[in-house]
């Protein structure tokens, strides 16, 4: 991931250059984010410079992740300070922000952060800190991808040994990518480097109806030079039957502190197929997805999104009928379909003693 | 599906008039079939008068559904007879029918039959009686999937005492409606029954990407008037988590003697989610489409369809990448997710027990 020519930090690669998902525009008061509506047809990056604009660009899946959910209402915050920095500006804001979409914990992590940093402060040192803030919450997003990358290229490693003489197939669904996050990205970031530091891998990418999210993967993938094939979602359970898949890795939207994992809807059918077949399945857990308030999957509550998602693929009608249409946005899979959790800290079985050892500090 | 104007034998809505998958046409010696790679977007029939027409109209699923596909090769051998009865027209036309497609066992079954009743026959006595024997065929069929729809139907009344006062909620995959068959369908049967009858029921229809074959099932729904809610195929497991989901019924391309289901590609990721929740999971098997020459479901060739079906959807380019596509067309769900298999004798087990109490004349 790191740039063969001169760039700052972690960046990624759009079109040959290095970029973050989310980027502090020039005038240091608002950003530019990657348009991912309009991703892969179109590369496009737009200015959030108002409370509202952000508000809509989490809400309609300009951005999207949990981990760039968090750090886009971070900054969101510092934009809204700069209009009004007074404690109804902050909770107003904060309120609003929190309200944008129900599933990814991130989101509600960033905003905690951000206003325990700020109310303490004079109204007009808010906007100030508030950039600063959001700031460090992107950075350490960076920096907490990397460490996932880290530990999960062990994983990728393992597989490598066991299967020598051929590419590791990796199995991965939804994006959980640079895209989802700040950089490196959650799931993907152990394929990142492995890859960079030359295991040979193979990634088969899901579809992801029916926002297509795979198609944010291919397009990372393709960007990066990392072998993958994409399938439709109905495939994989198949694939793993045939022993074509070595092990599976996805991002989550929030996991309990008990190991039961919310994620893109669709991940636990891979999950029980990946049981079913003996094939390891890991989710990709930076800590700030995890909720330690809650003990059962079953109580993260399931954003239902619109009809017209399922309705329409890349701008075109393709259910043409009167029928009714649900769209479930994620689904949570028990922890014990999950072989583990891949945190900064290290790789922790889905439990909540796994968790406690490398997180004492949430301990209750 | 009966209906309440004068019609002949069992017949099915299209724009209010009742017809079948599969039509003589009126010259006697072409069929017309109605273009399901048009639908929902358009109602076209097309008419098939040559070998080349017939074999095309298989293989690019213009007509689909392993019955369908076995009514169609049948008329594909009587239409080829009429050109040329030779016995090496014979062997011509039953190789060329039988490369179409190579998992739905019913192709097989179908020009089996076809060839056992023409080969003794006089060359000039080949057309007519090939044409009265696709028509009996076809008359079969009908019989067949009405009867499964009666068994079938039973199991939704069962499902509807168990929870009384809101409707018996189905979940299906792909489409195994009328369309898939020659009329009534195999999955879709025992629903119709039950919805005329005036059980409540609600029909979850899986899109069934690539070809979003759910789309097909949600239009014959529309058109009966049978309430149903089109999902992602991501979402089933979710609903089944939710309790949400009665009991599931799906097709079959090919059922080994011994149980094993072979179906459209997803179908296995379903039986999972039914089993890690208790939901039955029923397969609707007409004996055409048992293989009683298989012990083994993973035996049985998985064809491998073309990238472009996923690539595109409703001829809309949706996949822009330089990324490879894989599309497998069909899994295999092993017996022991499978509750039970709905043939026209009854429900059998899925075992080879199980299917030799219904049909003692294949026992080995």
């Amino acid at each position: 991931m790191r740039s063969p020519v001169a760039c700052s930090g972690d960046r990624v690669k759009v079109e040959g250059t290095w970029r973050r998902a989310i980027e502090l525009a020039e005038d240091g008061r608002s950003v530019n984010v990657l348009d991912q509506a309009r991703l892969p047809y179109q590369i496009a990056w737009r200015r959030l410079a108002v409370l509202a604009e952000v508000t809509a660009a989490i809400r309609d899946m300009t951005i999207r992740g949990a981990p760039l959910i968090g750090a886009t209402a971070a900054y969101g915050l510092a934009i809204a300070m700069h209009a009004d920095p007074s404690d109804a500006g902050l909770a107003r804001a904060h309120a609003e922000l929190g309200a944008t979409r129900p599933t990814a914990i991130n989101l509600r992590w960033a905003l905690h952060r951000m206003h325990a940093r700020l109310a303490p402060l004079a109204p007009s040192e808010r906007a100030e800190a508030a950039f600063a803030e959001a700031a460090r919450v992107c950075d350490e997003d960076v920096a907490l991808c990397s460490a996932i990358g880290d530990h999960g290229e062990l994983l990728i490693r393992a597989a490598a040994e066991r299967a020598p003489g051929r590419p590791v197939q990796v199995l991965t669904h939804c994006n959980a990518g640079w895209l989802a996050t700040v950089d490196w990205g959650t799931a993907l970031a152990p394929i990142y480097k492995a890859h960079e530091r030359g295991v040979a891998l193979h990634v088969w990418v899901d579809e992801t109806r029916p926002r297509n999210q795979g198609l944010l993967t291919a397009w990372e993938l393709t960007q990066h030079g990392v072998p993958h094939t994409v399938i439709a979602d109905n495939a994989g359970g198949h694939l793993m039957q045939r022993g074509m898949v070595d092990l599976c890795i996805v991002g989550t939207d929030r996991t309990t502190r008990t190991g039961d994992v919310c994620n893109k809807i669709g991940t636990y059918l891979k999950a029980l197929a990946a049981h079913d077949n003996g094939v390891p399945f890991y989710v990709a857990a930076p800590s700030p997805s995890i909720d330690w308030t809650l003990d059962d999957g079953e109580a993260i509550p399931i954003e239902e999104r619109g009809a017209d998602e399922v309705r329409y693929v890349a701008g075109h009608l393709v259910v043409p009928l009167t029928s009714p249409v649900a769209n479930p946005a994620f689904d949570v899979t028990p922890r014990r379909y999950v072989t583990g959790l891949i945190t900064e800290r290290g790789i922790a079985a889905a439990s909540a003693e796994g968790l406690r050892v490398l997180f004492p500090e949430h301990a209750r």
